[in-house]
């Protein structure tokens, strides 16, 4: 079966988009963290990142750090938080984070934004790549 | 101010190593989140790890990657774990952390080591790099 991040890269669950090539995808995470939490994915299936083939695992960095810059021009934020748990969806992803305390890294206080708060903000984010 | 972690590098203060190469430095977490807990820096004092350059950020991540990856084969654990924060000490730092479960990546619950057990773990992580 399709992971969930599968199916949005198939276009069969929508998400707000941030960035995207041949061969990754981030879009905003739909339970955020903190205002500005978006994920990194790998377009390939792939459970742990530490698996990825070596190049592949560095384009994928190559590509969060990118997608970091521009979310720190955007979300006002003390820095950008990395994490990459995994525990729950067996398809690699980057959690990158806006942080203004521990708390913001910790999975438990959640923020919520309307569908076009989320919208504004992906295209915000997408205009400072 | 030298930060804590360049007092590591520089001998000043002792730490339980893991890995090491010119440029990048691993070592055990001496306070940890579980067993096996490590941290891998970059030799010069960077804050925040988005700031430094892409080839050196590249780099630190490659060498996380070999670190983690011996972590792996050493510390029985669901998967590793990857947390880059930086509130607390402004000296770029890569959380590796063996998971069992998500409170393993909160920075709340704590592991306690004898010095013994930390040098032991160090040389098995570093027997499997």
């Amino acid at each position: 079966m399709s992971s969930i991040f599968t199916k949005i890269i198939n276009g069969e669950i929508p998400c707000h988009k941030v960035a995207e090539d041949d061969n990754f995808l981030a879009f905003l995470d739909i339970n955020p963290n903190a205002k500005g939490h978006t994920l990194c994915i790998p377009k390939t299936e792939i459970n742990k990142i530490f698996d990825m083939e070596e190049d592949h695992y560095l384009e994928l960095m190559r590509f969060s750090r990118k997608v970091a810059k521009a979310l720190e021009k955007t979300v006002a934020c003390k820095r950008i938080g990395m994490a990459v748990v995994g525990l729950e969806v067996p398809h690699v992803h980057v959690h990158l984070i806006p942080l203004q305390d521990m708390d913001d890294m910790r999975f438990q206080r959640k923020t919520s934004l309307t569908q076009q708060q989320f919208e504004e903000l992906a295209q915000a984010i997408a205009g400072n790549l």
